[in-house]
């Protein structure tokens, strides 16, 4: 049985995508830059793909940018702003729960003569609205809070956030990687000036971001070079990523209520089952306020990477936390940041739904995890 | 007839490199960093590509870092390199014919408080060593010297400058964009301390580069974020594009010396049909020390654009210069800086040569090229 629980990590590419992207993989490979014909070709690809996400997102095609990733959507707005404005202050609010694309750069830009402020989080994750407005600065010239944790699923307000940014005239950045796909954006309505997504967390292909730049917003480049993407962004395009991208955008987008009807049913039977029948477990984040497909718990007295072991054994695919971080042997700054301590945040295990799993996958898992948990546990000196 | 000869702004995917994508781009899309099978495959993936390129280009894989573009390696390499040794100097000399990616990255630099040397070039568009040697000052920190000239096709003596560079204990980079799979490169004997090249160049996909660091190199990040490529790169890894350019290297380095006397031999047989069968044409670049399948000519009185969109007509794709630069109507920064005056500089062509050209599509240009020029000398104010 091959069980994927893990597609907040990263996601297959959906066969309608790649089918598009094909051609460009084969047939239409000129450089959209070229003025002969294979080129235009090409150049018309890439300007269906940022009408396609344009109208998903509701925004201009002049305010779509693509770039290589989430990471250096993120690098990218966050420096670009910061330098951009660095004459009318630097100072830099986010969240302590952001994914390390933000909280890395803020921490390169301290080195570089900049102050963040890191703010605290509720016990469920969200952003203490009051606090924000506490921090806020003559000097602060930007505001970046993540759309939705990539952990323990948290939604944030962000019209709220926008809009008390905005009153204070302070440009406002979302990661939006795990919103995107999830949860309905209409970027008029929400009204941030910079969004970050990937393709890959949408069913499209890895090596492929977006970020949205309100029209009007100062921002540097980050990668210099070439003329391409209206002169912001140099680097030959990634035609067939920026194809893939812009058909994931529409899918992901399209009914993305029932979407998210769908995946919120087997998410809370999924949270019933563990906490019905796995004692001494921690449900992570807001029990309604979360990403329709993500649960996050902790079981106490023993190690999260135990029973990833032990669940792919089974053939079932899930993480511990954020999969950029595996490398790190540190428990999850997320956990820690919502109160937990040590030893319980090393026991988490996150599962990420999407809406080619079934309820049948969940039973399994309900099956097989009470007995994986009970037998680390056994084995377990915490206990 | 469709004949592509414009291969140094984009290739086509060789049949091979793509079919070891597909796996990747189909069910082994784990994330590399997920601890489960499915992402333990994809990083197997990675370390094979990895291996296959240090195998390649003679270096050590812990050497080979994969990024989006080669303008995003050139931006890291001369960014990271200056920003990690400012404290030891902010000066940095590169040449007045590079690619954009590393003249404007300079440029970029010039805002922050860095000093740019721009190198002349002769008339052959080599770089004059004794004005290097000139140049070079006690807060010196890199010097970057593109390999071969993506419009003039000359190559430069990399290997003397680097050594030149490192009798000074300064750090040397080479944008080998064109020069990887065109010209013989072992890196341990070359020895530079980072050189750049990109997959769309050689048969790869679009929207993968390389960054090869020696070790020991001093170099800050340039996207910060999760801890992949050993905590040097972040963003989650473009698997497929990675296989690819793992791939194409592989086979774009195979039996280069024969493929070479191929290029060359079609290069010169067209070079010979146009200068003798087209009056006022000039040859620029080195007549005998440029890329194997590279030619750039200038045909006085008549516009570059022109010639491209009637060559277009035929089913020939061409270009008149650099792609990433074709959204402007500025001349060509290199073609000025062999000497050339705007109006002729005006008037170029580049034609560029894979393996998959042969003779008769050589023969079918020189049939109508002449004609072409002639018709719009004809139309053309300036004669």
């Amino acid at each position: 049985m091959d069980i994927y629980f893990d597609n907040s990590a990263t996601t297959q590419i959906n066969k309608e995508v790649l089918e598009e992207m094909m051609p460009y993989l084969t047939d239409i490979y000129g450089n959209p830059s070229s003025i002969y014909s294979l080129g235009r070709r090409a150049k018309k690809g890439i300007d269906l793909a940022r009408k396609r996400i344009a109208s998903s997102l509701n925004c201009n095609i002049n305010e779509i940018f693509f770039t290589n990733s989430g990471t250096e959507s993120d690098n990218w707005a966050i420096k670009g702003v910061a330098l951009a404005n660095k004459k009318r202050g630097r100072h830099i609010i986010t969240t302590s729960i952001e994914h390390h694309a933000v909280l890395n750069t803020c921490k390169y830009l301290e080195t570089e003569g900049f102050e963040v402020t890191y703010l605290p989080v509720k016990k469920n994750g969200v952003v203490d609205i009051d606090s924000l407005k506490k921090e806020i600065r003559e000097d602060t010239v930007l505001i970046s809070v993540m759309y939705a944790n990539n952990e323990i699923g948290t939604i944030q307000p962000i019209k709220e956030i926008a809009k008390i940014t905005h009153e204070k005239g302070i440009y406002f950045h979302t990661d939006a990687v795990q919103a995107v796909g999830n949860i309905d954006i209409d970027l008029k309505d929400l009204d941030v000036d910079l969004l970050t997504y990937s393709g890959h967390k949408i069913n499209g292909p890895k090596g492929i971001g977006v970020l949205y730049i309100k029209q009007g917003t100062k921002i540097t480049n980050l990668l210099h070079g070439g003329e391409q993407e209206k002169g912001k962004r140099a680097g030959t395009e990634n035609v067939p990523g920026i194809i893939g991208i812009g058909k994931a955008t529409e899918l992901a987008t399209e009914g993305i209520k029932q979407k998210a009807i769908y995946l919120e049913n087997l998410r809370d039977k999924c949270i019933n089952g563990i906490m019905e029948n796995i004692p001494d477990t921690i449900l992570n984040g807001d029990p309604v306020n979360r990403l329709p497909g993500n649960i996050n718990v902790c079981f106490k007295y023993i190690e999260g990477e135990s029973i990833l072991l032990m669940l792919d054994q089974l053939g079932i695919a899930a993480s511990s936390g954020s999969a950029c971080t595996s490398a790190s042997l540190e428990p999850s700054h997320v956990l820690l940041a919502i109160g937990l301590p040590h030893e319980i945040a090393h026991g988490s295990l996150r599962l990420s739904f999407s809406k080619e799993n079934n309820e049948k996958e969940i039973e399994y898992l309900l099956t097989v995890l009470p007995n994986i948990v009970e037998n680390l546990r056994r084995m377990s000196p915490l206990k």
